[in-house]
């Protein structure tokens, strides 16, 4: 990375823990060089790159400061629901069709922008997989799927902290199917299913199409599940699963600390339910390193990993997985049963990509990208929303929640947006209940100053609400 | 198609009808080039080709006769079971495990041959995707699925006398996906379901799986579902849907006349039951044209319409359908929720592929080839297994149920086979009860002296039995 920019992550993570404070001056550019032991010119860079990412604002012949960024909203409250079947409106179905118009400003779409996918490597890889293993790619490659693919799922997996052998890998088509088989393993119709409030709508349409109980536990944006309302619903309701993203959750970013995942495993195995570990977005942690998955911690295959490459890249591949551990023959018979198999050219493009080492500098890339478009996000909802308004700052993904002063309905934000051809998904999505003031928005495109008017224009929209 | 095989393909129809009887002798080359208006050389490669297929055999100076095929097996006994939830052993998942060995003489592998896949029309439509829309490939493309892959679904849906609009259909991962979609699409768990009996083992596992009551309906090796049975167990039985192959069964290749299809749909109407059609064999009818699929008389969406190319193109391309009608909004939302969409790649593969005209030159020579390698299988069966052995003679696919005389058990034979690197699956696999004594015979592998030498082999092990 250019040195200039790595002073400008510094900066930008300095700026978002505090150590500098909105509206304050920042050291000058002679005292930024001299500090970090770089030219004048390399410090100018680095401010620079902070006002593109409009973390920072130049002031004639005074310096730089730190503009406001959005507040961090308030932890949820406790939806304090009782288990009940999920009856989703037709909304969401709604919300899921609009959100994919090609024609709008995609806040609201949870894929990275094809600015994103590592495309001309994978073309690379398709070149190879065509030349030298189409008759393969053509082949059924039953289930648990390509033994070389799952070998480098294993090896991706040592860096989340999971010591997987190939054997463990059950490769399915997409996170969600591996989300779904998960369940269908561990839940009968009508058990009851913990999940975090809110919650990704996909997780919500798997759930009600199994006919599964719900019960919402209050997730903090910043934090994650609340561990003290799971353990008094698994105390007094038989959950028999969990569905959580430790690392990054959607639509949140939230993230649970070392701490909380022990606890959160000790609470799983004292109530004896299992963990469906959803890690779509574990690879895009915006450190240089990711921290250990959950399952890093699991010695007694209480959690089921689940993951897939839609998110860290590219979304038509279609390829995930379950770390399933003792639990595979089972989980295999269900992949068998469900859908036989995973594409083979779609197995063979992945097993060639993440064996070309490509995917460490693409992840490298994306993570800065990605931290770079969510800060310049919070700057300017900083600037143009409504006063009162607040937004995470995750430490991965690009996803924000963006949380409106109460009593605006951020569904009718969503309508008018969707008449200014820019697409959000509003809260009311990811929950039975609630959320009603609340947002994701998206920051997986690249933040042209097209996009930034367009997130302006959203601002606008929600302060005339 | 050269002239003595269009001649040697009308005498092997003519023997397989009883024009010609077993033992029976043949027009001499001389009366049969007069009648046939053709050359005697044309007349005798015709025999030639009969004779390699086993069909007839030369007596020195006396001319061709007639080789005894094996007989058909008699229609399987009503089995009279009454619902119940199917608990597969152990012996299925190894069964499943164990046909796929590389090693084996793939008897019992219902899947074509790498020489029967159209690798290089293939290779050049998967040149094209990535050459022009690599792009599109990578990216998310939701139920239904991509528009033009549908249109071509939709028009080839039009040779089964289907009028589908592209809007109708809902793209899956393969046919087994297109199956459990409709079957949670029509039931709730414990509901009771119609399956023919035997039935392919994939539904079976997808039955169980969802924990569905079973009730197994007899099926006649040549005309399919017994009616009689069926309105018997509709009229005693809450039945929600019936699974089946109307076109060409799995295992036994049976196919129901179009009088028999007009009499399941009124049933359906008059016991309000839906219809799971399995057409994945359809388009390996061995005639010149495929029979109308059952869907083609449904006017009120009775029939959930299922297929995919894993037959009839290859096997891991894993791109099926449901031709759904009015149910097509719900199909999506299960699509969804059980696994987002199918991969990008394989779409867009299979849109070129059908865009680009090969198919039916690829069906025409399949069709060919599949019949071809029936009859010479039925011929080596007749001549080499223990006497009393029946053998069905489908008229479509690549498939035959193979009866051993009363009191042979085929899993001892499967098992020998397997020591002998052969494979075949034990009929016990296809239903809860009974069929002992069957196997099926896949014959979608080149039929070269070797692969006939190890159906001799198969032949000989059961007739130690």
């Amino acid at each position: 990375m250019a040195l200039y920019r790595t002073i400008a992550d510094k900066l930008a993570r300095q700026i978002q823990q505090g150590a500098f404070q909105p509206g304050q001056r920042l050291p000058s550019v002679r005292v930024l060089a001299q500090r970090m032991a770089v030219s004048v010119s390399t410090a100018v860079a680095a401010y620079q790159l902070l006002e593109r990412r409009q973390l920072v604002a130049a002031r004639q012949k005074s310096g730089f400061y730190v503009i406001p960024p959005a507040a961090l909203p308030a932890p949820a409250r406790a939806p304090g629901l009782r288990p009940a079947r999920l009856q989703l409106s037709g909304r969401v179905a709604a919300v899921f069709a609009n959100v994919r118009e090609p024609s709008l400003t995609p806040f609201g779409l949870a894929l990275p922008a094809p600015d994103y996918w590592p495309a001309a490597a994978l073309r690379r890889a398709a070149g190879a997989v065509r030349r030298d293993a189409f008759s393969r790619s053509l082949a059924f490659t039953a289930a648990p799927g390509d033994f070389g693919l799952r070998r480098q799922i294993a090896m991706r997996m040592l860096q989340a902290g999971c010591l997987q052998s190939p054997e463990d890998v059950v490769v399915t088509n997409g996170c969600q199917e591996a989300v779904t088989l998960s369940l269908r393993l561990l839940t009968s119709p009508g058990d009851v299913v913990a999940v975090e409030s809110p919650c990704y709508y996909g997780f919500l349409l798997a759930l009600q199409s199994l006919n599964l109980r719900v019960v919402n536990i209050a997730t903090d944006p910043l934090t994650g599940l609340d561990l003290g309302q799971l353990q008094r619903a698994a105390e007094r309701w038989p959950i028999r699963a969990c569905i959580c993203s430790p690392g990054c959750s959607n639509p949140t970013g939230a993230g649970m600390d070392e701490n909380a995942r022990a606890r959160l495993l000790a609470l799983a195995r004292r109530c004896d339910f299992h963990i469906v570990e959803d890690d779509i977005l574990g690879e895009l942690a915006h450190g240089e390193t990711r921290p250990p998955a959950l399952k890093a911690r699991d010695s007694d295959d209480r959690v089921l990993y689940c993951s897939s490459f839609s998110k860290s890249v590219a979304p038509g591949i279609r390829i995930g997985w379950v770390a399933a551990g003792r639990h595979r023959q089972r989980l295999i018979e269900l992949m068998t049963a469900n859908s036989s198999a995973a594409a083979g050219f779609s197995q063979l493009l992945m097993r060639e990509y993440l064996q070309s080492g490509h995917f460490d500098k693409h992840l490298a890339r994306i993570r800065r990208e990605y931290r770079g478009n969510l800060q310049m996000a919070l700057a300017t909802i900083g600037r143009c929303f409504p006063p009162g308004t607040r937004a995470t700052s995750p430490r991965g993904g690009f996803l924000t929640w963006v949380e409106l002063p109460r009593g605006l309905d951020a569904h009718t934000l969503y309508e008018r947006a969707l008449a200014e051809k820019i697409s959000i998904v509003p809260g009311g999505v990811f929950a039975r209940k609630g959320f009603q003031n609340c947002f994701r928005l998206s920051c997986a495109l690249p933040w042209s100053s097209a996009v930034n008017a367009a997130l302006e224009r959203l601002g606008r929209l929600a302060s005339r609400l």
